[in-house]
């Protein structure tokens, strides 16, 4: 099949080193002449062009630049296009991406690969980053069901589980499981560091697993904290009001001394979390 | 030195064989006729016994027990003692210990050796389980300096690192970085598994190490979470109300649209947290 990649990234050069290596035909656009060239000698793409005329004739277009910049985009790209082009993206938020870009075109499937490491650019692409990883398509009552089937199958060449859910469930279940925890994250680091001084550097000599791991995704990349927050506001507001409950809930266990029931939330939290890691 | 050490399950067990190795000679006891002869055999102790008689000649006691044991282990114990015997303990936390020890025994003073595994009792003991970890003592205003010497040294000889501070204090540090993320952690799972089947269901399956890490503790031995609870509900109480005020705050944030705030704290945090990892 011949693929279009706009955007030869971390995701964009990945997935078209795994592409190419399964016998698609790989088309990259990147604005950068300089990205264009390592494209071509790292074998991410067939053919690499700062002009979106290349993608004429692409079946399927993956965009992996920005969030803030796929509706742009789209609004581009399409006259180069014939009709029957499947147009996707990579952004892991959903519904704000599908309503907007299913305006510009009648083709475009909202998509997310749930992969990545803490690099960026296209020197961190790498190969088999898709393994095992959810790849999840948010199609609307619209889209043709051979489309689906067509992303579908790219997800599985990659590697990849393919998920087919609506938008809505999409962004909610990500704000529980991605976007969510970076709130509570960045809330337990922020309040640690309103304690007194002498109190807070005991703290942090003192080291301990337990804050390790729960301060990890609160001190990660504060632009991808945002974006997040304003593409998936409404779901993770709606998480973190469910969570505040819940935690008020543990508060009052703890004045109330009520070691019983917060014992059961605990035995219950520690059979629970297994269905949670797949990986 | 002649050390006792009473309770020879992994902290114990791990402390017999550091020290001995150290060359100090070691007094174990475990009410279990068994486990006095894997201690043996195992290197733990150079003598091993069910009766506390055994302890009669050591300089240095460490308690092992679990917390709701010190307490009544020492009532037990001292009778056979000469009043210049040091007996210390290992419990997590600090202040209602000492409160009680230090009446039993003028000699007492606090200790908590940051280290464990998840694993537990006598077999799960081995060597190095110190090297490099905190090991804070918490003397009162009667505690001779030479006795803060003494354990200060013994903590040196597990290639542990020694602090000495207030019983309050070590509680508070503590509640941040270990106590608090537990109940953070806790009421993330709890408030997941409200979520509709179908969209927790999605959640569980997508993974994501997010939730993986900022989830681990709160999915942890109900036991042990429990007893940090009762006896730090003080401290953690405080930790959690200053919590709830900052996750309230980027609830607001969110709520408000105001970005620029939010990436502000998200980028203290990318800067703050290196401070508290010394491992």
């Amino acid at each position: 099949m011949k693929i279009g990649i706009i955007g030869l990234g971390l995701i964009g050069g990945s997935l078209g080193l795994d592409l190419r290596s399964q016998g698609h035909q790989i088309l990259g656009i990147s604005p950068q002449e300089a990205t264009c060239k390592i494209a071509l000698s790292k074998g991410i793409a067939d053919q690499a062009s700062t002009k979106f005329e290349l993608l004429k004739a692409a079946e399927v277009i993956i965009i992996c630049t920005p969030i803030a910049a796929i509706a742009s985009t789209i609004q581009q790209l399409t006259p180069y296009l014939n009709p029957e082009t499947i147009i996707t993206d990579v952004g892991s938020t959903k519904q704000l991406i599908v309503e907007s870009c299913s305006q510009l075109w009648d083709n475009f499937v909202g998509g997310h690969p749930m992969a990545g490491t803490t690099e960026s650019g296209i020197e961190a692409a790498q190969e088999n980053l898709f393994t095992g990883a959810a790849y999840v398509f948010t199609p609307t009552d619209t889209t043709k069901p051979e489309t689906v089937e067509k992303l579908k199958a790219i997800a599985l060449d990659l590697n990849a589980i393919p998920y087919v859910c609506d938008a809505q469930i999409h962004d909610r279940a990500v704000s529980w499981i991605s976007h969510l925890p970076v709130m509570v994250s960045a809330s337990l680091i922020k309040a640690c560091l309103q304690e007194e001084p002498d109190t807070l550097q005991l703290a942090q000599q003192l080291d301990s697993s337990g804050f390790r791991d729960t301060s990890r995704v609160g001190a990660g990349n504060p632009e991808l904290g945002i974006m997040m927050a304003k593409y998936n506001q409404q779901e993770l507001r709606r998480s973190l009001v469910q969570y505040r409950d819940n935690l008020d809930q543990v508060i009052t266990l703890i004045e109330q001394e009520n070691w019983d029931n917060l014992a059961q939330i605990l035995q219950t939290n520690q059979e629970a979390r297994p269905k949670f890691l797949n990986g």
